[in-house]
């Protein structure tokens, strides 16, 4: 086996989501211990200019199912980002992986040189080959969002380490 | 062209490990108009029992430096871990980047299954393959470490944003 477009993602998004939902589940149990508000947890962040706790993990979730979705062709995952608890923010990770799962290795090889635009928010437009957007945006900005929403949660004095960071791969 | 171990793994390092110097560069500036105490800057961490702000940078040089040499055989980069200065973490991240840039493509293409036995400082060895170290430990650590000192210099306040995080593609 060589590495290839789906090796390098959809098994690592999905073992770094299930390490974020872990990460969470030792913060609900420490909300629980400690009764903090979990709405005022998931409104925690580094620093005032920075995404909140819940867009970190949407964001984290967004970047993998979307160039998921753009790799494959298959219809993109959407939510109504509208999570207030951390339950809600677990059944939107256990929605992704059920969505990544669903996608073929063979949807995803070969996807290198596929052309692809995307218009963001701003309504700028950018033009992607299928390995620029993977490797050049997409990793980077999960693993950017993974490990601040894990940086949050352990500011925040919740017994967290990086074997949870590291998750588990999917069997 | 085809993803590859070498094309997932060297020009994504440099990508990043350039973003965190110019990171860096912000951080000195910031700290020379501030009268900030570099020292003082590099011991900042997010949490007690977390890395500090000059160990986030040495982890994440050793990461990639380390997989680098470990899949293509040349011989490991070492440091002496005693940088004070940002001046110095500078240092390292050049000589890191220069130590990438002098490894080949053929170096690195086609060690998937390359046996990597690493014995950590706790005395523990752990067995590899090329694939499970790079992706399943190099890269996610490397991501992890170069995001963390990110955050932290962002947390102080030093004007950063996600493009100097996301760095440039080496030329």
């Amino acid at each position: 086996m060589t590495v290839s477009m789906y090796s390098v993602s959809i098994p690592v998004f999905i073992q770094h989501l299930n390490g974020l939902n872990t990460v969470l589940d030792k913060a609900a149990s420490w909300a629980v211990a400690r009764k903090v508000n979990e709405a005022d947890l998931l409104n925690m962040r580094l620093s005032p200019d920075m995404f909140n706790l819940a867009r970190q993990v949407r964001a984290a979730t967004d970047h993998a199912a979307n160039v998921a979705g753009r790799l494959s062709g298959k219809e993109l995952l959407k939510f109504a980002n509208d999570e207030t608890t951390i339950a809600q923010l677990k059944d939107r990770i256990a929605k992704t992986i059920d969505y990544l799962k669903s996608i073929e290795q063979s949807e995803v090889d070969g996807t290198e040189t596929k052309d692809i635009s995307i218009t963001f928010p701003s309504g700028q437009t950018r033009q992607f080959t299928g390995q620029s957007l993977l490797l050049g945006n997409s990793l980077p900005n999960f693993y950017f969002h993974t490990t601040t929403a894990y940086d949050i949660i352990r500011q925040c004095g919740v017994e967290i380490g990086k074997r949870d960071f590291m998750g588990a791969p999917p069997s």
